[in-house]
């Protein structure tokens, strides 16, 4: 029977669409240690599940489109940690940064509008673009150069009358990169010059390494009205379950007009909420916890993969994701060959191919992104294994 | 700055836009009774509250994009109380049948392509498709008829190429209509005979009326491969904040398919889906005493309103929604004004006017949704402030 053309198109996401071979090998009684998705295993902060276990309504009722006023009233002070001027009135709760997404692309683009966004990107947005019929014109960024701002006059060169913004995502997911002040404010200067607004994804923004300072949007009010936020309570207290996010911006026809999208949906999750709204409770010291444990992990990896004959990457600042150049023909027939033909004493892991975090055709082949949301010990049985699984596959696959 | 057009042609909901009205009023010290939106002052079974204060995770982790697996292997077993053989692979667990609905119409409609559907409808639908650029194509139901399915060469005559498929909603919201097993009949041999998919949102299926049988579209097996079944949790176990809903369906293409998007935004909340599984649990003579409470709630609804000079209505049979034919030139306007300029005591009410629960201009003017969601005591009162306000409204306003 027919389906759409467009849903035919659509890909499945590289993040997820080898879970089959991963299930596969669990099944023949493999550890498989997951460098694909960006869960990470540090603990939900405990007041978050208690809060959770205290939840004492009657009913779990319809709540604001907005969202619950007492988060939205709680948030500015999150906010005001980092300098940053925000109110309630400025923020709209959604299922999730991906919803903050949609809704962005939803209000200010329409079909075959363009969004320029940097390559490589986190790959979902790929669909949620498609899905609003949003076309993504890519600017390559380059591991040689850590993953930095390319020149603006990329970005320029790609503006026509139908771009309706630029989207960036800083700390980077997939690279790591943590955009400076001044590549932000070459981005704000540009979206002036041609009235286009930028989107930052932030939702890494506690995940900044190396003493470096995060920069946020928000932090540049002569250019407020050009921006919109996106934010999420999912990666910073570790509770990528709940789908709490966030759009934040300045700008109150973009409010205006998202709020039609969020009221069609009704409300975000309620009980969900709640557990964010204790999040918003969690002590500092957990977040620089959490960080430096990050850190450490970063460190290692960088270290042990740069050991791997062939292997290259550029030291992530941020963020917990690295993109790894592998000495391999198809970075994605080597995902496979791990999960399906190889294991080390049991153990194997499971990459996430980088094709798709491209939207330029060619790039990233031979490249994985890498989640480094394990313990240092695991890392180091998986890195283990990423060595001898290179070597088997360049044997037995390459023939090399 | 620029908005796009489609989010500036996007309607408000209805349900939903008069609310700062309604916030005005509560600060003046009016009490509201909300007939506009469907949140059930029932409480939601207890093991549910139970099982979200017994939740525990250490994280709060990403699932699985089709859902919790426990919850997609636990939902066969409740439709098997209606006879209907559903297996866990054929449910996609959505973020509310709000989603479910928007991955149908991703799934089966390119852009430009049309859905027939029986108006009034479900306002938020117009909303879904206008996000998928998909065109609703109305047959008219009428009050007159019960709002029953109308002649099905009425469909027929609508089915063009671009018809990707057809959509009721049973029980209705609004108009409380049950399809019958005929009806559903005819709707699926019709979408047989021109290859198009039936879309059944069956949120309501447990409330239904004088005794009435309910017939779910998953009961015909010749025809499931073209069938999508849009369920929720929300209005069975009281539970609207949760936003717990499925896309069941038949055909393993359209599952595929709709699980790109699944995976796109990650997974449905993950606390709230351990509270449906415990709905689940729900006994029997919880949903009965529900709907005999709906049933005496319609009963005095109906009978007080068509008490009402110049009130129209035809008895719902299902959900817990009535439309009614108010004698006022603008159901909007009167809406408003019951919230802006007039009280009974203290009191007013707040209905959804119906005219956005239409596709063809001009209907519905006259008429609103009010959805019986309060007690007998709370309806008493929200129809003597109807019946007040309508007087005050024709000497004020119509000056008649």
């Amino acid at each position: 029977m027919h389906m759409s053309h467009r849903i035919s198109a659509f890909q499945c996401s590289p993040i997820r669409r080898l879970s089959p071979y991963a299930r596969d090998a669990v099944r023949r009684g493999i550890k498989v240690y997951h460098l694909n998705i960006g869960q990470p295993d540090i603990k939900t902060p405990e007041q978050v599940i208690k809060a959770v276990r205290s939840y004492d309504e009657k009913i779990i009722a319809y709540g604001n489109s907005e969202g619950r006023q007492e988060l939205r009233e709680a948030l500015p002070s999150y906010y005001e940690k980092y300098g940053l001027k925000v109110q309630a009135d400025d923020i709209l709760i959604t299922t999730g940064g991906s919803e903050a997404l949609q809704f962005a692309f939803m209000t200010l683009c329409d079909p075959y509008d363009e969004v320029i966004i940097p390559e490589p990107y986190y790959t979902n947005v790929a669909s949620f673009a498609h899905s609003a019929m949003v076309t993504l014109v890519p600017v390559t960024s380059k591991m040689e150069d850590g993953f930095a701002l390319p020149d603006i006059s990329e970005f320029e060169k790609r503006i026509s009358r139908k771009t309706g913004a630029i989207l960036v995502c800083s700390p980077n997911n997939p690279t790591g990169h943590v955009y400076t002040h001044d590549e932000l404010l070459q981005l704000l200067q540009l979206c002036e010059r041609h009235d286009i607004f930028l989107i930052v994804d932030e939702v890494y923004r506690e995940f900044c390494y190396d003493e470096k300072q995060f920069t946020s949007v928000l932090s540049f009010p002569e250019y407020a009205d050009r921006v919109i936020c996106v934010d999420s309570f999912s990666k910073r207290y570790s509770m990528c379950g709940s789908r709490i996010g966030a759009l934040i911006s300045k700008n109150k026809e973009v409010l205006e007009n998202a709020l039609k999208l969020a009221q069609a949906r009704l409300c975000p999750p309620d009980i969900e909420q709640v557990a964010a709204c204790a999040a918003l409770d969690t002590d500092d010291s957990y977040l620089i916890e959490v960080r430096e444990e990050y850190e450490k992990r970063r460190d290692f990896l960088v270290e042990h993969l740069q050991k791997i004959e062939g292997v290259k990457c550029s030291t992530p600042k941020g963020a917990f994701y690295m993109v790894a150049e592998l000495p391999v023909d198809d970075a994605e027939k080597f995902a496979i060959f791990m999960l399906k033909d190889f294991n080390l004493q049991g153990k194997t892991v499971m990459v996430a191919p980088c094709e798709d975090f491209y939207v330029t055709e060619g790039l990233g082949h031979t490249q994985v992104r890498i989640a480094y949301v394990l313990n240092t010990d695991d890392l180091a049985e998986a890195v283990a294994c990423i060595d001898a699984g290179l070597k088997a596959y360049r044997s037995q696959v390459l023939g090399a």
